[in-house]
């Protein structure tokens, strides 16, 4: 169960503008001209196919993809991770550093392991250069031995869709309707972390009930959110997410694409529009990025994650260091009480502080929480997107780099 | 060698504002009322200590701390330690997230491990809390046979200085006049990076010599950075540190808690000043981030972070993937090439899309040259604080937060 607190300062939030913005996200979802709404139905289908794959002596699953194509399988096997008995490894391969990519090829036992070469494009540099250092280091044979441990996600028809069925190897569709920042519920997130042992059903199933419940009107705090951060966009122009565990840092990351990519955008009018989002990890960050936020430019509003019950006992000892007895108040006291106990103060000195903050908090760590949290987040970019009357789903921005790395590399 | 170009649309600084920055951090330095500027000399001769350390059988270096009292170790160790033979391995505890600490204590090997309890206060309540952890979990004698595996970083006459004092502990002092974010060239930082195997002699070599080579006016660059930052400060309030290596990210981490933590204040006239720092990895977050700073609003402006060598070759092998032929112009070229191009091309885009941008490179990664780049770092802060005539040098903004967390629990 997620439960959402406000301490945002009244607003004037128009019905009207609410009801824009819930018409138009409504639109989008009707007319499927954007599909990341159905996936948590679709998706199940899909899911299925997990069943037909031989997993026989597969002790690792090796994503190749970047951005999109390996934020959010991060975010969830990282959170997930500790409540799954027997999930098998996860490696990613993104960047195109030679430093890691050696790192991560000498951990690869080729004979347990199996690949998903994730690229909704196809073409993307980082991941077809790494594929290629792959088939070369690992010798893999993709017409014969090996056919049946390496797998693609792509778009219908694709090059990599193309280089799939040339080879037969087993394809996986992204819908053509879902952006790879949209796109961790489509197969790029289900089958692989399915096959590496997490629950992806029940996360599907948690998204649906919250995407349902949103669309059914019983989650109207999201709209009022949207309304509240587009409207307070040119005096509080960061975001800022700040989690209390640490491993939901892959799930700030993943939220950072997906906001800064969606709604950093030019708008109708030319105008360069959107909100800039920063990620945090509690209780890190109150020792580094918190002075900021309490003393520096008031810029910022500040949405607080927490973890009611981590489901993992480890308490205080009951000893008294000589001389640092006035910290002795901790002692019996779980982590798990400190963590949040620090969280809760944190929240209460920002908003002492007259700075925006609001609260998500998970009752544990579970699927279908994550599934919820997930298209949470989802829905709100496109909330706030369609209110700054943006295309929340494309990214024009990033292809003058491309154009000038193929100019100066071909020359 | 490190390299600074500038890609700043031409400015008016003002010499006078120039030269009253340099004359303040000059004073700062003169009068010892801030000691960082000094530590690369001064802690040659406590990095003289570690040959007294008794490190036979040892292979893991424990860090208890947080913030200033790890963020600038584990920035160190990420960058240096594929160039280092023999590296110890390094375990951080720093966070009080129950499921970090039980997986760190399951990885420690007792009678392998040493302990360094860093703590400028010495009552920090996560690595107080976590000390009590390791005493009890690990059945550390501290009177006894562990007495020799335990040691405490802290300031002189500090509780934790205390406690050393009363069990025998070694004890490593941090100066009275570096605080705990300035402190990575301090025994802080040092002693146990050595432990560990890093050359901490050359680095603070490479960090001495880029000082003294600033303030003999040799990298007045610097200074013109710190006005034009200052300048541009209300329109440019964003500076984003865009690093690429994978392993320079804990380095970004090590800048956000430098730049947000010491010029994030409420000024002289009771504003509330500051820039705020964002920390990127490319080539990964070119397909995260890169569209907000190129389409979004144009309130940040970019350094880029490069190694010219990685010296470590890996070549992308020339294989054409059928169907995804258009890669192949990236074929037997090096890694190392790659990324560096997509850094150049990211530059390109950045700059023609007209904001504003700078750039460091690395020629290779060495202990000198992260030294240099540690200290290039924090006299830059401490220029731009000096503009903003702020205390670049506390965080009165966290304290708050601290009074009602021993007020929640102690209740």
């Amino acid at each position: 169960m997620l439960k959402f607190t406000s301490h945002y300062k009244s607003t004037q939030s128009s019905q009207s503008i609410m009801d824009n913005a819930l018409a138009t996200i409504k639109e989008e979802r009707d007319s499927k001209k954007v599909g990341y709404y159905n996936l948590p139905k679709d998706s199940q289908l899909e899911l299925a196919k997990v069943k037909d794959i031989n997993l026989e002596g597969i002790t690792q699953v090796v994503i190749i993809g970047i951005g999109g194509s390996s934020l959010g399988i991060k975010a969830i096997e990282s959170i997930l991770n500790p409540y799954t008995a027997d999930a098998k490894e996860m490696l990613f391969m993104e960047n195109s550093d030679p430093i890691t990519i050696l790192e991560t090829l000498s951990k690869i036992r080729k004979e347990e392991a199996c690949f998903f070469m994730i690229s909704k494009s196809g073409s993307t540099i980082e991941a077809t250069s790494i594929f290629k250092t792959l088939i070369a280091h690992l010798d893999l044979d993709l017409d014969g031995a090996d056919k049946k441990r390496v797998f693609a996600i792509t778009d219908k028809g694709s090059v990599l869709s193309d280089f799939a069925q040339h080879h037969k190897l087993q394809e996986f569709t992204i819908p053509d309707n879902v952006g790879g920042r949209f796109s961790v519920l489509t197969a790029v997130g289900v089958i692989p972390l399915a096959v590496a042992g997490y629950d992806m059903e029940k996360l599907l199933l948690g998204a649906e009930e919250f995407v349902e419940n949103f669309f059914d009107g019983k989650e109207n705090h999201l709209l009022q959110k949207a309304v509240y951060l587009y409207d307070n966009a040119s005096s509080q122009s960061i975001n800022v997410l700040f989690s209390y565990a640490d491993r939901l840092e892959d799930l700030t990351k993943w939220y950072v694409q997906l906001w800064g990519e969606s709604l950093g955008k030019i708008d109708k009018n030319k105008n360069n529009v959107g909100l800039t989002p920063i990620g945090l990890t509690g209780a890190v960050d109150q020792h580094s990025f918190l002075q900021l936020i309490i003393e520096g430019p008031r810029d910022k509003n500040v949405t607080f994650i927490t973890i009611e019950d981590f489901q993992k006992e480890l308490v205080i000892p009951d000893i008294t260091l000589k001389g640092i007895e006035k910290t002795n108040f901790i002692n019996n006291k779980s982590f798990n009480t400190l963590i949040n106990a620090q969280a809760e103060a944190t929240l209460q000195s920002v908003v002492e502080s007259d700075i925006d903050a609001d609260a998500i908090t998970l009752d544990k760590v579970t699927p279908e929480n994550i599934g919820a949290l997930v298209i949470y987040y989802e829905i709100l970019t496109s909330l706030v997107g369609a209110l700054f009357e943006v295309n929340t789903y494309d990214q024009p921005g990033v292809e003058l780099g491309k154009v000038i790395l193929y100019k100066n590399l071909e020359n």
